[in-house]
């Protein structure tokens, strides 16, 4: 037996997300079908983040067993060509041969993720579907500021969704930066693990705090609240990028 | 009468290119039709670049007379709201009210070309269709140093489509640079006015001394050759931006 990881990357648009699910086009079906029409092997993939439906990712990374020890190099680009073959649009960026104790979701040490909102006036026809549009003028100042006020360990209850399925609300978050550079405006997140829609929920949120609507001071009253109901409203999955993950 | 500037980006993937044609899904015929169903005029845009199909724009610019004097706002959002309803990916980012002097094609001064490559092993997931990927090592400084050396007013038959209109080769190079920034290649060309296919052609030819199989002198006895076929093979349309015009 050997175990490999791989390093992904998709848009995922036209996927119901990473996740395998009946009658649905998954990233997780698309590269296990590839797999057995490789080898021939059934297998199940794990995953670092399990993204959602149109949710993408530079950086995921997943690992499976094969019952044959193929150089790593060798099932990387047969993935990869069967991939293409499927006209998928899903790309291995790097398979390693790892040790069994390897285990991409449970070894993962920090997940990073990175939102993308473009703030302008007009519609996006070259980034659509890869990033949140918004009109109105957001303050970045204003939303990073505010952002910083939830770093650390606290109950996201708040900012999970109603289907999450984590024993616990309570989470670290390490990182929690907006910046602007131009019209693009990059939320970049990072923790050890996140609940359901974590990212998501906290950026509609400080999208909140950017418009004006709310304050740092309601953004904290928000997570204090502990309450689905005092979340803002979620961004799109359009703009949700998993980058990275350490281990 | 009154005369509008619409600055325009678009992602070219579903397009035949910006020139409206019969029974071909173009940019031109896109941003018509929107405008004939939010006023019922039946205008003809001219445009700055008459772009391929497949090539992308972030500011193509391009002027059309209505009979009625709009607010250039009413007449950019309206716009948008049309294009939206048709799906079309093709967005008006600034709508102006121009003096009739005002000509986007023939008053431009400088036309500047971005062309993206994705220099990497692993194919592209989610950039496919917007910029060329290329597999092989490609050595920037020595497709840099030898860039520099097109620069100025040149004969550039080498590097014209057989299909090109124009009267004359002779152009002036006024910028073509290029630089890397991890896996992206970008290559920014600039002059005054280009022959058809011209970037893509000493993109392509710029490639080929990026993988070592022509030095600095190959390029420039390709441009002396005078002849088509002394270019390189042409970069697809994929990686190439319209990305700004000067008046």
């Amino acid at each position: 037996m050997a175990r490999y990881r791989i390093d992904v990357e998709y848009d995922g648009t036209p996927y119901s997300g990473w996740q395998r699910q009946a009658n649905q086009h998954t990233v997780q079906a698309a590269i296990e079908q590839a797999i057995r029409k490789f080898c021939g092997e059934e297998i199940t993939l794990k995953a670092a983040g399990r993204t959602d439906a149109g949710v993408h990712a530079t950086g995921q990374v997943s690992h499976f067993d094969l019952s044959k020890d193929w150089a790593a190099n060798t099932v990387g680009n047969a993935i990869n060509a069967h991939l293409a073959l499927a006209d998928e649009r899903v790309a291995i960026l790097n398979c390693t041969q790892v040790g069994e104790e390897f285990d991409s979701r449970f070894s993962a040490k920090a997940r990073h993720y990175l939102y993308r909102i473009i703030n302008r006036r007009a519609p996006i026809a070259i980034e659509r579907g890869r990033a949140w549009h918004i009109s109105r003028a957001l303050d970045v100042d204003a939303m990073h500021e505010a952002s910083q006020r939830l770093l650390g360990t606290h109950d996201f209850t708040t900012f999970r969704a109603a289907q999450c399925q984590a024993k616990s609300p309570v989470k670290t978050l390490d990182r929690l930066d907006v910046s602007r550079d131009g019209v693009v405006i990059e939320v970049r997140a990072s923790a050890r693990s996140f609940l359901h829609n974590q990212v998501r929920s906290l950026v509609g949120s400080l999208v909140k705090v950017g418009d004006g609507s709310w304050n740092a001071d309601d953004l904290v009253a928000a997570l204090e609240a502990k309450k689905r109901s005092a979340c803002g409203p979620v961004a799109p999955a359009d703009g949700l990028y998993l980058i990275q993950v350490d281990y």
